[in-house]
């Protein structure tokens, strides 16, 4: 019998096909695999093919040479550009403003080939570093609201461009989804006055059976109610609502989590494409006690249909107990 | 200068990328092509491999037979069933309901290799009656909700049977995407007593910088805050909340503006795959004052990666009027 579930924080409603649920063998393989050879802008030795850094982690050289072991680049082609002042207009009933925003990129290794999940640990912490730095630079200007934190592994998964890289998009607005996640877990604890996520992490670790891996400081769990199969979240047990805030101990633990999940996806999806996406409260808010930042990580296996599209009401045929059974026992650490 | 454009009826920000607007042929095009051959169960002459029919159109012949120009069918593989109780029930802080409901497909011709836009005018009518009479059966369960209609083509937009067809899932619950949408045209009903459709819609028809097709009883427009390139709603000039009130002239005339819609993407995208969904209020709610049903159509030219997943906030380089404009011109009826 197929099961609607509802996710928790936002409401959502998604049917889990329980019946004849998918397992890792039944989804069509597309293992992202590189490609040398191409000129690549992003690759060491290229740096002045690329807007000059603005932040960079390096053992020698000076900005814009080679010698750093990642790199942070406005976006040559910015979606929203940091110029400008804010304009709000009418249009007759509609409504817009200018694209004062920030949109960078961060190169996550000098080397072409070698995708996140083959990155060493302290590599991927790195990134995680890089995320705090350019958040609590951009957050300076106080007309950037929200700054959206991504990664795209892969062509199915969004990425034109191979070389291991995550982004950036500095808003001047807040987005609607991350203003339903927040109003959510207001509404939750405005009730138990407890944090939705919290209560979440309590129960999950308690039961086990949607739990990928537990740290001092993380838990990495099937949610729920996926949208998507083999959707996991990483979770931080101490509440903080804001991930700039992350300990040192925190982002060096968060790093092995990363690696431990992307490589269990690996070794049971055939590397598949996959995006993932920080959640984390507004950059001008001071510290919540109703929102719990965390990740977000999609491998990308089914195509999204209309019905998604539509209704924000997904169809997901794998129950997310039986992914999470895959990834635990995956056989890595 | 990149644009915020605000769809005024969700609320949601888009991103319009004025500066370096993609036109038609920026984009990599993958050309929906039959490939004939293959057995399917949804050609004229294999009625006995699907389930038996709910609705036929026929000029002859007996109930799953051959002879008829449009056949619906239960879902081999429904995501939800209509047998059984509907039951809600917790699990820790989390909810869940049984999975009661309908999934039926609507094959909307018994040729294999014929697209809707190269159907006849009135076999496209024959489509949209489908939709009404099949609305109007599942409707009288009181415990479906509500009823997404939707068509997937080809493979880019999640079909996976090449065979012209689309869908109805009936939910035991409004999702989500519906509700906000309800929700949004509410909410400017309270503040101008009208309906914001068809402020839209008269606004749109006075500037024309949107239009695409403008009949006797349909508007074919590129929304002021389009999520996708091209991406087309199509709204009757008529307030009416429910689809299926509609009248044997809209019919008519909706078949002819959607077949012009498409063949005009059809050329100008080269049979590019899409998206449409049937916007309609919940089946169950009497006539609203406030919602307006329509139709959203969505060519599939770019791939949605991590930043539109997590947050709802699209990047379009392709301006509505640009993509109007295109259309428009396409020189067809």
């Amino acid at each position: 019998m197929p099961e609607l579930r509802k996710d928790p924080v936002t409401g959502r409603w998604v049917i889990i096909a329980t019946d004849r649920a998918r397992l890792p063998g039944d989804f069509v393989r597309q293992p992202v695999v590189e490609k040398p050879g191409r000129f690549c802008p992003f690759c060491s030795g290229n740096e002045l093919k690329t807007p000059p850094e603005v932040l960079a982690y390096r053992d020698k050289g000076a900005a814009n040479e080679p010698g750093w072991t990642l790199r942070v680049i406005p976006n040559k082609f910015p979606a929203l550009r940091v110029e400008g002042h804010i304009t709000r207009q009418g249009e007759g009933l509609y409504d817009r403003m200018t694209g004062i925003g920030a949109h960078e990129v961060v190169i996550e290794t000098p080397s072409h080939t070698i995708s996140m999940s083959g990155l060493p640990e302290k590599h991927i912490e790195n990134v995680f570093w890089a995320f705090r730095d350019r958040i609590n630079d951009l957050k300076r200007d106080s007309r950037l609201r929200y700054i959206v934190v991504f990664k795209n592994h892969g062509e199915l998964a969004g990425s034109s461009i191979e070389h291991s890289h995550s982004q950036l998009i500095a808003l001047p607005v807040v987005p609607k989804q991350v203003i339903e996640e927040m109003d959510g877990a207001r509404r939750y604890f405005d009730f138990k006055e407890r944090c939705i996520y919290c209560d979440i992490a309590h129960q999950e670790s308690e039961s086990m059976a949607r739990v990928v891996i537990e740290t001092e400081h993380f838990m990495a769990m099937a949610p729920y109610a996926p949208r998507y199969p083999f959707e996991t979240w990483i979770v931080p047990h101490r509440h903080e609502s804001h991930f700039e805030n992350s300990t040192p101990e925190e982002m060096q633990n968060l790093a092995w989590v990363m690696r431990s999940l992307l490589r269990r996806m690996d070794k049971t999806l055939e590397r598949p494409a996959f995006n993932f996406m920080l959640h984390t409260a507004p950059v001008q808010e001071g510290a919540l006690q109703h929102y719990h930042w965390h990740i977000e990580v999609m491998p990308r296996l089914t195509k999204v249909a209309g019905f998604e599209w539509g209704t924000g009401f997904y169809i997901n045929p794998t129950p997310p107990e039986e992914a999470a059974r895959f990834l635990r026992e995956a056989g890595l650490t």
